[in-house]
């Protein structure tokens, strides 16, 4: 078998939001690769493969990143199959790009797997609509890790009208209010505090751009979290853009009893 | 049984990036209602249920949101179990949070499944991280649907030193180079415009932001389509990244030998 190294994302922490696509790696798995925030109750589709965790926990403190790309390296050119399981999405905060690219430059297939990234779970499970018709056209998500060393014009995110949702702010929600308040940002925008985004054990925390710091001191809000700001985080937003939609009589406008099956008759030729 | 609705996303296209809450929704469905853009290869895992086209080839053309709420309502309120199927993820440009709102309102239980969204998975199939250490910091997705009704500021957009993604802008390229022009956005950031995401027939065509509309044409570039804007959809922006990150030596760092399952003892306790 050829060495192939599969860099999957597990999803926010719900097993059941895991894709089809990394079922399959995981089936498939020699070897995986497990990322701290990942759910190990994914692990129950590769019961044939060794597990390696590789989260600050379970490497080496000093040079994690390059411990994790020898070891991919080592078992993928051993012929082994490695799944490199990743929290959410490789591609979001997730450094998946950096390992295809490496990889490939030492002659190993690389595969990204997309997952559902936390912010936007979160966000589902407190129903909370990232993009909402007439109230955000758009959605923002970045990182406040500052370790990243790329900048970040937090004015402009104050003002680019899209929803806001921030990775790894717990620790800088101080920073964060004044950032976007300097940027000129309502005082009294809505924001979610989102604690283990889509588990069992989610906690979420309601306050506004003012207030947030305090709040989350006294809801006791602990990492993983991410931070929803914007006026989709708020109550009520739907009602009016539903009214506007929805007219007082559609009779006549379409038959329900016309069940139309074509699509899966087309389906099944192609 | 009692009356649900499932809001499923059916992700950008490529059917095994369904995720498991999805193919359950869909196994439990007496009745799925399916949208324009959703693959009808995930209709297989609902052979049991009737299929009801409800985009705009299917609906009513005035009134087709009015016409889905009360489809689904009339469905759910006869004790069916009814899967609203959406092309990528309900909450990002999908309508999913007015919907549940509106069916909650109306006594019916509403469940949201999250899904990968078409911007990800197309940037990811042509191997562009949207988040990158040192390089962009976050992702910024937005429509260029102007009846949405919400004001955008591209000026800030261009300003936010965030990875753009652009939905639903094949025909709005001009204005959105002129926009982005406007705010301050070098005129050679690079472009990424994908077709078909996630299909095995997805079209690229790279460009920068002069030149995208040119291309575009050139390349006869179809919707849907969505645009990367930023530096990550250039050429070679890893390779720095990569080797600032690897020492030359990292023996004695960590034993590869040590083969650690304790994640999966703790699951199996769990």
């Amino acid at each position: 078998m050829s060495a192939k190294v599969w860099l999957v994302g597990a999803g926010p922490g719900d097993p059941e939001l895991l894709t089809l696509k990394a079922v399959r790696a995981l089936r498939e798995a020699d070897v995986v690769l497990i990322d701290d925030l990942v759910n190990v109750a994914v692990l129950e589709h590769c019961p044939q493969a060794r597990i390696i965790p590789v989260g600050k926990r379970g490497g080496c403190r000093s040079t994690p990143q390059a411990f994790i790309h020898r070891l991919m390296l080592r078992y993928a050119r051993h012929g082994k199959c490695v799944v490199r399981l990743k929290g959410g999405d490789p591609c979001i905060f997730g450094r998946g790009g950096e390992e295809a690219q490496w990889l490939r430059e030492r002659g190993v297939e690389a595969e990204l797997v997309n997952g559902i990234t936390a912010g936007l779970a979160g966000a589902t499970q407190c129903d909370i609509p990232l993009t909402l018709r007439g109230v955000a056209r758009g959605v923002t998500l970045v990182t406040a890790h500052t370790q990243d060393g790329s900048s970040l014009n937090w004015q402009a995110l104050a003002q680019g009208g899209t929803t806001l949702v921030i990775y790894m702010g717990v620790a800088k929600l101080s920073e964060i209010r004044e950032q976007l308040l300097a940027g000129g940002m309502a005082a009294d925008m809505p924001v979610a505090m989102i604690e283990n985004a889509s588990l069992p054990h989610q906690r979420e925390c309601r306050s506004d751009l003012t207030a947030m710091e305090e709040d989350a001191c006294a809801f006791e809000l602990k990492s993983p979290a991410i931070l929803v700001i914007g006026t989709v985080a708020g109550p009520d937003h739907c009602r009016s853009e539903l009214a506007r939609d929805e007219p007082e009589n559609i009779a006549g406008c379409h038959s329900g009893s016309v069940i139309v099956d074509d699509h899966r008759r087309n389906a099944a030729r192609s």
